[in-house]
């Protein structure tokens, strides 16, 4: 990275090497600051050659249950899965009205596999295994690009699908993340928990890495849709913590998960508050962001 | 991990779920910050499953130049190679001498493959392929897992093995890092210069992460040994920064690489020395390591 800091002065972290340990890893501690520390001006990233063969798959499940007890079973089996997305049955369906398609509106599992021609198909073949002793159904096999390209399209908007699924709607995202193993436990808590709510709620997410998203449909001018929305929120966000996860996957914090931060850091917080104030001690970076107020950070 | 803190307070970095973008990233911070920062009392590690499949591979190739060529060829090639071991001449040699073992006196690359079994043949008849077209020797293959851990033992016990090039002797082990794309090149000039010290100097190296070691068999009573080597590590650190790399690619600054680090990092070492002053304001946690000096800073 390359970055401006409060005093004007520019850094450049890390090298072009793969690995250092050349002094504090000055590159994770600005990744994810938020801006909190300097403002990042370049960077630098690594690419990753295309595998000799790529291969993609779609498989619906009878219950979001047994969707994720596949994803758990991959991880477990040590299987190198590139990418591993859930969708709900409610996503499938903003899905298919969005986007024309007719996948089944069930619980599914987007794949992708990397590598060899023979591995990929023996990874795959594999899965498809795992899937089928969790009710999974048929495997929508895609090899060739431009198939793969359109099985994830439905995948990539998925978010703009949803929308649709309630006309004049605002979009609440959420985002938490807990160990793989506490996954199962998590999404049932969840899925009960958003069956209360009087608006339409898809779930989807990176279950391979326990990181999964539900998107809040509400109506803005319904002060209960956003009170409900907050409240399962609040559920989600506790329910991970406890389960030893995160309060934020990959969203951040921002402004609304400070108090969220704090119950999740502890007195870790005070650590990056000191180096908040080491680095920019006139709070000129995002001020009042990211960081508790040292009253939350003591509840 | 679980950090203890200068002023006694104790604090816990990350969460069990496998991302997080929860504030800053203190686990990054600590790790590599050599006891500099705080002491590490636990530390939780991510287990990864044994992989169905693994096969490791011993080529013999005609020069270190092809050796390394078939190295970047792999990476490039995104073939997934779980390890990929350089060693030279001498440290074969020293290998064969250390435990009676009769691999060929000639640079070699040891490499290890992980995935299914179909999949795990695919990637090393690939990668056959691209050592032959460097000049590379036959495959010795091992699938079974006791022929596998002997042919890693050779491997493993290098460094004892290389003490007994010359016996009485001392080792002083280097290491540095560059980008892949730099190898080549480094090691080229790193061999033409060690031809010219009066002791032997074997060379090993985890060749696909660009990082590889010389090791510096000294004579402790012999002056002229010691300032050979200071000076041969030296030119290696100057080559691999010009380079676009690292003074150090895992065994970190010390006392020893604090001015290479001030070379290095340049400006951020006062980013570095920041944190340490806000984390340890009473410099009780190893002084005098990492950070240069503030006047070798600036030079």
């Amino acid at each position: 990275l390359e970055v401006v800091l409060a005093d004007g002065s520019v850094i450049t972290t890390g090298t072009r090497a793969r690995k250092t340990s050349a002094g504090y890893d000055l590159t994770h501690l600005f990744i994810g600051s938020e801006g909190t520390l300097g403002v990042i001006t370049e960077l630098t990233l690594r690419l990753r050659p295309i595998p000799e063969a790529i291969s993609a798959a779609v498989c619906s499940f009878p219950t979001t249950q047994d969707a994720v007890a596949t994803a758990i079973a991959v991880v477990q089996a040590g299987v190198p899965v590139a990418r591993c997305e859930l969708l709900d049955a409610t996503s499938m369906r903003a899905v298919n009205a969005h986007a024309q398609l007719e996948h089944a509106e069930a619980p599914t599992l987007f794949l992708e596999f990397h590598g060899s021609p023979g591995g990929v198909e023996e990874d795959a073949r594999y899965v498809e295994e795992l899937a089928r002793e969790n009710g999974g159904g048929d495997f929508e096999w895609s090899v060739r690009a431009e198939d793969r390209n359109r099985l994830w399209r439905a995948r990539h908007n998925a978010y703009f699908a949803a929308l649709g699924l309630r006309p004049g709607c605002r979009a609440i995202s959420t985002d938490v993340c807990v160990p793989v193993s506490e996954l199962a436990a998590t999404i049932d808590a969840t899925v009960a928990d958003l069956a209360t709510l009087p608006f339409p709620a898809p779930l989807l997410g990176h279950v391979a890495d326990g990181n999964f998203h539900v998107i809040l449909l509400i109506d803005p001018g319904e002060p209960d849709d956003r009170s409900a929305a907050e409240a399962v929120y609040g559920r989600m966000v506790e329910r991970a913590i406890a389960a030893g996860g995160t309060c934020t996957g990959e969203h951040g914090v921002g402004l609304g998960k400070r108090r969220a931060l704090a119950v999740e850091a502890g007195p870790a917080v005070g650590v990056m508050r000191a180096v908040k104030q080491a680095l920019d001690p006139d709070d000129l970076f995002n001020p009042g962001k990211v960081l508790p107020e040292p009253q939350l950070a003591s509840t």
